[in-house]
């Protein structure tokens, strides 16, 4: 991981200015990334990735993450079909968050419900959306 | 962290049916935790918050989160002024992640920039969006 000042999060930023891509994966190897909805602009999944996922993701264009729990590569949908196209990959300041930019081809949430946030917080309860 | 069987995600779910709210927080007491503009649908930033983060959100009813570099609790805009209101949490289907709907006092990003995911990734490198 590069530290060069060129990717200073507070260097000043010009019209069209590039900067290298350095992901700043955690102690665990990982990042967090968000899947959003390319059409509606909906947040539809959080999951984590680590560069094998990325590197993974960014070579089929579709959605690959790291199952924590599992402890391996995932393709979102190998078992459901519900994959998420990526049509673009946006990274936040300090480049320890994705933000995927996606078509899903299906449901997100393996409840069948189109985002995995389908429940708001009211009083101390939850109430779907 | 109850477990009942109400939560289980794969749990069908009737028409406003209510769950207990349980938040399920990492080995470091964390959960990640979205901001997304309330009138622009625009993610902003992720951030973490631990229950003494979610607590004081709830309570004031603005962001506050966890800072894992500074170690203590951080509300969002203490310095700047760039705080978020906060109109609503969403929760995922396992809850380890919160969706905070936000109306922002200014830039959410320390950059200036509107969002924190202001970079797109093209080829090998980042341009801004």
């Amino acid at each position: 991981m590069s530290n060069e000042a060129s990717l200073s999060p507070s260097a000043p930023r010009g019209e069209g200015q590039r900067d290298p891509f350095a992901p700043r994966f955690d102690a665990a190897g990982l990042v967090t990334a968000v899947a959003v909805d390319a059409r509606s602009g909906a947040v539809l999944m959080l999951a984590h990735m680590d560069a094998k996922a990325l590197a993974k993701t960014r070579e089929t264009g579709f959605a690959h993450f790291h199952s924590r729990s599992r402890g391996r590569l995932w393709k979102k949908g190998e078992t459901s079909g519900n994959t998420m196209r990526v049509v673009e990959i946006r990274v936040d300041c300090d480049e320890d968050a994705l933000l995927l930019m996606v078509i899903p081809a299906g449901p997100a949430c393996h409840t069948g419900a189109l985002t995995c946030f389908y429940r708001r917080l009211a009083g101390e309860g939850l109430t779907d959306i």
